[in-house]
């Protein structure tokens, strides 16, 4: 039961992340079930997506302009939100609470994976700090290892140049329950506690 | 943040099934990290196996030639087993204990869906038994009502032909989907399969 075809699709699809063996299947037998006209309208989306999104030259979010819509925003804050990948621009975007721009590093400063500060974007932060008169950078790597370290160096490079750099803060997070929150999680809120 | 190419990407995988909005998006987002020769050959694959794969002239399973490679098998048992869509041969054949042939429905009756005997691919069953000179039928249909309505109206439509109906064995749980079961339940449902 061996069909050449079918076997390179699933194994495509496969590669998206999280999918395995019986999901990408189940993918693939759908598709066949569809017609040829959806099916290249699925296959030319993809293609049409990735030649027309590209880095916005200014943040390195996924823009299919020069510059994206959210560094063209007319009176922005001079604020930049760094973040790690353009999906968490999208999570912060949505909370419409922040209103500066966004610098994407498109990873985070990782040894074990042999990435350091020169493989992600970081060196055009500072000559954005200085060009656009940036009074507060928030870090907004995720809480691990690799982002807390990404923070720690992003904090060292731009404390000389006299801008504010901060981070969001760590703590339990809303609606959880005191009791199933992780102690890694509660001693950081703990420490990190402020007078009310 | 609008990008219209990047929304018409993320709308066609939330098409695909079990994908929600927030799916789709990390699949897409994945995407635009690929090559753009990788994002080529995914879309390529996708209509590859779209335009090579069609049914078999037998049993109307997944094939990319004429008659698939379990209708050509030589001294197939004259048994065939019937299910409702091509990935349940998959299952089946996994099992590695039937030899006989398939035969696809490609769906079951299903009133509340306007679909009826002559909507899923029952006739060239008729024409199967007899010029195959098959001497049992397993209705391999999934344990729920429509599937039940489907086996009762093959055992029925069978059954002047001489030919032994069976039906797979309900050690399968009702509402579950055949795709998900478990090879040993399977093949303990195949073996104390009951005339019906």
């Amino acid at each position: 039961m061996e069909i050449e075809s079918l076997d390179r699709l699933i194994n495509e699809f496969s590669k998206l992340p999280g999918v395995g063996k019986k999901t990408a299947q189940r993918y693939a037998y759908f598709l066949l079930t569809q017609s040829e006209e959806e099916v290249k309208n699925f296959a030319t989306s993809m293609i049409d997506a990735k030649q027309k999104i590209h880095f916005c030259k200014i943040c390195a979010n996924f823009t299919d302009k020069e510059i994206c819509d959210v560094c063209a925003r007319p009176n922005k804050a001079p604020i930049i939100c760094v973040v790690k990948e353009p999906k968490d621009v999208l999570a912060i975007e949505k909370v419409r609470e922040f209103n500066g721009s966004y610098h994407v590093l498109h990873g985070v400063i990782n040894p074990l994976e042999n990435k350091g500060p020169n493989d992600i974007n970081i060196r055009s932060l500072l000559t954005r700090v200085k060009d656009e008169k940036i009074e507060e950078v928030i870090v907004a790597t995720n809480p691990d290892v690799e982002g807390e370290a990404t923070a720690m160096y992003i904090a060292n490079l731009l404390k000389p140049l006299g801008v504010k750099v901060s981070r969001i803060a760590q703590g339990i997070s809303m609606g959880s329950e005191l009791e199933y929150t992780d102690a890694v999680t509660l001693s950081k809120a703990l420490s990190s506690r402020r007078e009310i």
